[in-house]
């Protein structure tokens, strides 16, 4: 079967954005149909990622709209929703539509728009995610967090200085992308010292709440040629879900939604963990970073912690983790953010990361919805 | 290339259900995974076609919360949106993950849970489909099929009656199925004195609010035969877009989204609207079922009308419409409407429809979004 290649991206600006989810998704799906060189009625599908338009801003019917708005009608259009990560699973869908042959052509656009509503508005919108028996009793994400930290720390003899360590990393890479709603570097004193929130877990262990949009554009292995001569493959891909009820879990610090859809992923691919060049992990609280890296089998259980302290995932490294700076230090806007780990992917391994490129033919993206509910891990290589 | 089956499907009570959307799901699934003799942990993918959980009961993350109720863990799961017509886009998502080679027993649930919110609420969550600059002038749904209704009647000649005769017809049909809201005929005389809501349109043009919930079961034909020999296939479908602003369109009695779907599913399925047995046909509207049955090409334009008046559309004429009773007999759960065209579609052509049996072989299911902004058209033959 024809593989399937991604012959174009875009991501825009992340953070406070004076624009409305409409706007968001047209912009980053101009920008794509722009940089993959397409013409919008070339379009046969168009998915569009998002968790919550008509919770956040009141609208829905989006992927109609962008339809209309981009000049892809009459192109086959539908909205992916799997929560924080509708992304991944947008990711998932469009690469469905190729290799299924219903679509020569798919547009995967992605966007949330958030901070017109208050952090305890948005974070409402995000808890109505989890099982009732856990939210009514008012235990949200960063809960999961906090609680999830704490055991770790003490099951693996970790310093609480290592998970700082996460966000000073994260944020030193985001400095080099022109897209991150925070470019700038923080000091480990400055994580260590932030507000309790969901106490070990502090302020800068947590992304914040963005407004952002990012898209892709995929079509056949034997299609891409058309269009350029540098593109990607999508070489593996899986999805998978973990109990809805976080707290049924035996251990938790393993994310089973993170080992079966890597194993789905790393599979297809016909590669394992060590044939990484780099990842893109879901560090929506620094934790996450820890139980991804051992979940994939990039660090073993319980030394994800070592592989911080000693430098291995820096860009320098050998395995960089979160080049595009992270959820943490980049934003995190719901439906755009497994896209915009898809596009980080897809710039790297064609070569074109700009500062922040490291030396990567293949690399792998992870995407965690709600506290590892359902988790997408895709891996992409370099075509030709 | 496999074909893809389908080897079960389910249908709940439809009508105003005392239990919430996660409990419909899982009536939904649970009935499926037993009619396909399936068990919980073979479902590899499983969907949930559903428009607005989080704005009509505040709770997201459905599709997780189904895999844990079904006992479906690890299955990747991802709710599919496509409003009115997220039904039609889940057969459409299900189809391509098992013809994508992405899973080999793809379960595809629909629901929607609308009846406690009161009718005026439950509007304007389905108006924030459509494009501002209409619905922020008061333009719902019900008010573009009045207009579209006038204009229908005016440009053909059409007796006004002959819509009344779509509900006679449909809600004649639904008193043969168990599951449907409406199990009662309907006089002409109701229907013409029935009170106006969107002149020409009467109350009894209109499919009323509903709690329900459907499902299916597809497989790779080559795994059909591990379960039954009495299976269906989908052998055509496709699904596309007409402008978002419904006022652009040049001609208001034709649905584009309706032409082009359908042509995409004849031509996958090799054949053409006279080789059709049945069709089930998003009759939302009255004036729905005429302006579907010009654009799959069932009647020539401007004559849909003619067919109603000469009963060609009768259990007993040439083609049955709406055997089930359509929308407008049955009710119009928003997510699970499509997929419950999909079960009586089903249904009919591997000859268990029970009292609502036709002689059919080959069948179509047309489900429409918002006022045609997005349509899918799916063809089910008997399998082997």
């Amino acid at each position: 079967m024809d593989r399937v290649a991604v012959i174009g991206a875009s991501m825009t600006q992340f953070g406070q954005r004076d624009a409305w989810i409409r706007e968001l998704l047209a912009e980053a799906g101009e920008a794509c149909l722009a940089d993959a060189g397409v013409a919008p009625d070339d379009v046969e599908h168009l998915y569009v990622s998002n968790m919550a338009s008509g919770e956040f801003e009141g609208q829905t019917g989006v992927p109609n709209a962008l339809a209309h708005d981009l000049g892809a009608i009459p192109a086959y259009t539908q909205r992916v929703d799997q929560t924080s990560s509708s992304g991944g699973a947008g990711i998932y869908a469009a690469w469905q539509s190729v290799a299924s042959g219903a679509s020569d052509m798919t547009l995967l656009v992605g966007g949330e728009k958030m901070t017109h509503r208050t952090t305890a508005e948005a974070t409402d919108v995000i808890a109505s995610l989890t099982h009732p028996a856990e939210y009514k009793h008012g235990v949200t994400l960063p809960s999961f967090a906090g609680l999830t930290a704490r055991r770790y720390l003490h099951e693996y003899d970790a310093p609480r200085e290592s998970l700082a360590k996460v966000a000073v990393k994260n944020h030193k890479n985001g400095v080099d992308n022109p897209h991150a709603q925070f470019q700038k570097e923080v000091s480990l004193e400055t994580v260590m010292d932030s507000p309790v929130i969901a106490d070990p877990l502090r302020l800068y262990d947590f992304c914040p709440i963005t407004d952002g949009s990012a898209a892709l554009m995929l079509c056949p292995e034997s299609v891409a040629a058309e269009y350029t001569d540098n593109y990607a493959v999508i070489s593996g891909i899986g999805g998978a879900t973990d109990t809805h009820v976080v707290h049924e879990r035996e251990d938790p610090t393993v994310m089973g939604g993170v080992v079966d859809s890597g194993k789905e992923a790393y599979e297809m691919a016909g590669i394992g963990p060590d044939d990484l060049d780099v990842a893109e992990l879901h560090d929506m609280f620094t934790i996450l970073e820890f139980l991804q890296m051992e979940g994939l089998g990039i660090a073993e259980q319980g030394e994800a912690w070592k592989a911080i302290e000693d430098g291995r995932t820096e860009k320098t490294g050998d395995l960089p983790v979160n080049t595009s700076g992270g959820l943490k230090s980049k934003g995190h806007p719901l439906g755009a953010s497994g896209v915009a780990q898809g596009y980080e992917i897809y710039k790297q391994v064609i070569g074109d990361a700009g500062a922040r490129q490291v030396d990567a033919d293949i690399g792998l993206a992870c995407n965690v919805g709600g506290f590892g509910n359902c988790v997408i891990t895709t891996i992409m290589e370099a075509g030709q």
